[in-house]
């Protein structure tokens, strides 16, 4: 079973290598794909989030590690890749919630996506409060300590 | 350009037939695919809260509107579809945060995941707190009053 896919948009920004922190002072923009008609972004600027599900398209196609110490790190356990976020993942698939700039026809402009230039982009979906995670959030201490210079 | 996608996972519920609202009952059940070993499911219940991501494959192939009234309702604005989080969307991905209950072996048991039994998942990542949105979430009033029975 295999489902195919197509971009929708693509995204333009400063960073055109894959680099793992640092991600809160880039500004990208997104730009829709030919086959999209601009109303596709009507109304969008109501929100002042959003989810882009995006596409790591420059994976080297390695063999998958099913599990390993996140970023490589001895000191964080071995975790398998679900419960990871890294790239080099089975279709790998990136998300991440930005927060809206602007919209001005067939671009928006945001803040807070960890995507490189050029990067695939194959959905965007507004934040809805009442999809945010029910209860307290919990998570292992090395995601505090992996993450402490990504934005 | 295209991608291409295989399942990693498939959800297995009590909802066989799509359904807006009333999804806080449905206690799923997600099972690795058969190509996926069981180590990509370690240590997952650090975790409290999973990103599913999933594809909608029981959609027609209508002709797809790109922007309208959210679930056909004169009363909420005209609105394009990524301003929407409806299912009949380019793509057909679908994206949402389930809580955690249980993990054994290959399978794992979520509440608040919003699709139907047999839906093939993409892909599961952890939420990291460090990825909530930052800033206050601002939406407009009509997805307040549209989600107001989906729970």
């Amino acid at each position: 079973m295999e489902i195919n896919f197509k971009p929708i948009a693509f995204v333009k920004n400063s960073r055109s290598v894959p680099t793992d922190d640092h991600w809160e002072s880039i500004i990208a923009e997104i730009e829709l794909a030919e086959h999209i008609p601009t109303e596709a972004f009507s109304g969008i600027s109501t929100f002042s989030h959003l989810e882009i599900i995006y596409h790591f398209d420059k994976l080297n196609k390695n063999e998958m590690v099913y599990a390993g110490h996140p970023r490589g790190n001895k000191n964080y356990p071995l975790t398998g890749i679900f419960g990871q976020r890294k790239k080099d993942r089975p279709n790998a698939i990136g998300l991440c919630t930005a927060q809206l700039l602007e919209h001005a026809g067939r671009t928006i402009k945001v803040k807070y996506l960890d995507a490189i230039d050029g990067t695939p982009v194959l959905d965007i979906k507004p934040v809805f409060k009442e999809f945010q995670p029910k209860g307290e959030i919990r998570q292992p201490e090395w995601v505090s300590d992996l993450m402490k210079n990504y934005w």
